[in-house]
């Protein structure tokens, strides 16, 4: 695909001037990536100047949030450049997730070359710190103005980028959620769909009125095994094993989560995908079987739970943050940010645009 | 509230010609409503000509379906005008369908203005045949610019409308989904949001490629009783009586159900709302006890129901339309076309704008 550069992409860039304080996900890179689906077909893809997009109103997007997402996240990788961290998972699960919405999976070759061509350009912009990074957020959705709850058969495909901080939420305290559901049994809870985020607003406001931070969510089938957080998954250490819930269709497939088992299983580390009961790891963190539990996801890569909160009851883990999730996020930080040998060829290298 | 009418609204709809085929939500109306709400309040509205909204590429309803929407329709009513069909109700559940998304609910005072000020100066765009409509579809979405999964601070409220003929989906065939759910429990299945209907677009997909033409979507919960089709409440008649599901938290509350519920009473039905078993629904049709079934909702009013597949097996309604489904239709549309008495005090009359 041959992608067009805008002369106005590049001048935005040359005036972009970094905030002090970056926040995560507030402040945006000056260009974007679009192409368009149309007659089956995609077009040539573009670097634009970031800018409002026109919508018609009638865009089905709007209406029937036929739309998906993806995140990821490109650091200064040692004295090489600008890293990516295995961008085809995220190109693989967004053609899952499109397909579940009937939406034309957006080709590998044009989601590798949509954020090669933006991290390219937003080099610049890529925080040197550890920790930091530039999130990257590709995103398709239907734009056919018609009312008519159908497929359909116009599409945009965005890249957009945020420089930010490390995202560090500290030690989390989780809700068991118990009444709401995230996702239903044979509905989009494995696909990155904009409807999964949106029902899970209602818990998060409810559970922070109860001083939590984020809800944790259980299989809507059964109603009694842990799936995950809105946005990370779930692990548990018990007896010295590392257990996480194993994919059922109702939990997103992280990226980190698959990356933190291997580096797991290749420390020698005991490790467990299964169905876990809510109530035997609740019990678990009181007789002190369980002693530390965290979640995972790509912006906070680890974060450390210090507490399960179930109607009255309040499950206090031992270790929070834990010697295994610390061991973890060492492991997985340390090549992303090439202080380590990327033995499992997870690094994708950006060759840096000149201006 | 005051509503500003701009002067190019006025332009817009002086010349605008009504193209000679309108189809149903396809052609859309010159002007649209709109207000904002930020820091707290809703700004005033304003009439603008149609066109594309400008959103920040992070909107939060384009990754996060942060949106709802209601439909409802102005017919010709008599001599009197215009009429709008008990818009009340559609205040209410589009302020139930923000709740659960976190979103401010859009005043009653200022749902009915929006509508109003569209309705009055689109009068000229209501065709006046039978069954024929001006489609009416207010929505309202966030748009904060901020990729985080919270909340939005800001957001915008749209009325579009779209003059429309009259939507006969014609008898209906019908796939019983047991693999996929239209809805979670405890999800969002009450509120007409976004995520709703772009779950269902996989499970029409497939069923359209064997010949179907809706879903019928079983409780999430027991995946045992029906719910709904995606967009419309489902009926059936068993020994002369009509039998709907219950509201349960996972069924949508349409106001044509509960039009027909209070038409079928007053006729004298005997009327049953209730857990309806798939499996014994499909062994009364077989058996004949079950003689029509039909679906409800604002774009079709009543569409008869002439088969039930599940499966290899397929289950053919005896009537099809049967006679409950056009007494209940007729009733409903002689009230909404001003041909019967409105004994119910539905009808909600629009004055029209002189432009």
């Amino acid at each position: 695909m041959s992608i067009k550069i805008q002369p106005e992409a590049i001048a935005s860039l040359r005036g972009f001037e970094m905030p002090e304080r970056l926040g995560f996900g507030t402040v945006m890179a000056p260009v974007m990536f679009r192409a368009r689906f149309q007659d089956g077909r995609w077009s040539d893809g573009e670097l634009l100047p970031y800018g409002p997009l026109a919508l018609d109103p009638a865009a089905k997007v709007l209406h029937y949030a036929q739309s998906c997402f993806e995140g990821l996240k490109a650091y200064r990788y040692g004295d090489e450049g600008i890293g990516l961290f295995r961008p085809e998972r995220n190109a693989a699960r967004m053609a899952h997730s499109a397909q579940r919405l009937c939406m034309p999976p957006v080709p590998e070759s044009l989601f590798m070359d949509a954020v090669n061509v933006v991290v390219a350009h937003c080099a610049g912009l890529v925080p040197g710190n550890s920790g930091e990074s530039l999130y990257v957020r590709p995103f398709l959705m239907g734009t056919q103005p018609d009312l008519s709850v159908t497929a359909s058969r116009a599409y945009e495909f965005y890249v957009i980028a945020s420089p930010s901080e490390a995202y560090h939420p500290g030690n989390m305290r989780l809700w068991v959620e118990r009444e709401d559901s995230r996702a239903a049994v044979g509905g989009t809870g494995d696909a990155k769909v904009g409807g999964n985020y949106a029902a899970s607003l209602q818990s998060i406001s409810r559970l922070k009125a109860r001083g939590y931070d984020q809800s944790l969510w259980l299989n809507p089938g059964n109603r009694h095994t842990v799936d995950e957080l809105s946005g990370m998954n779930f692990f548990a250490v018990m007896d010295g094993a590392l257990h996480t819930p194993a994919l059922n269709g109702s939990i997103l497939e992280g990226v980190t989560r698959e990356s933190l088992l291997t580096l797991a299983r290749d420390a020698g580390l005991e490790v467990h995908e299964r169905a876990i009961d809510i109530d035997d790891l609740l019990q678990l963190v009181a007789s002190g079987t369980c002693t530390e539990a965290f979640a995972c996801g790509t912006a906070a890569i680890v974060s450390p739970i210090s507490e399960l909160g179930d109607g009255e009851q309040r499950y206090r883990l031992a270790q929070a943050p834990g010697p295994v999730a610390m061991q973890l996020r060492t492991a997985l930080l340390d090549i992303q940010e090439g202080r380590a040998e990327d033995r499992f060829g997870w690094m994708h290298l950006v060759q840096v645009a000149s201006l």
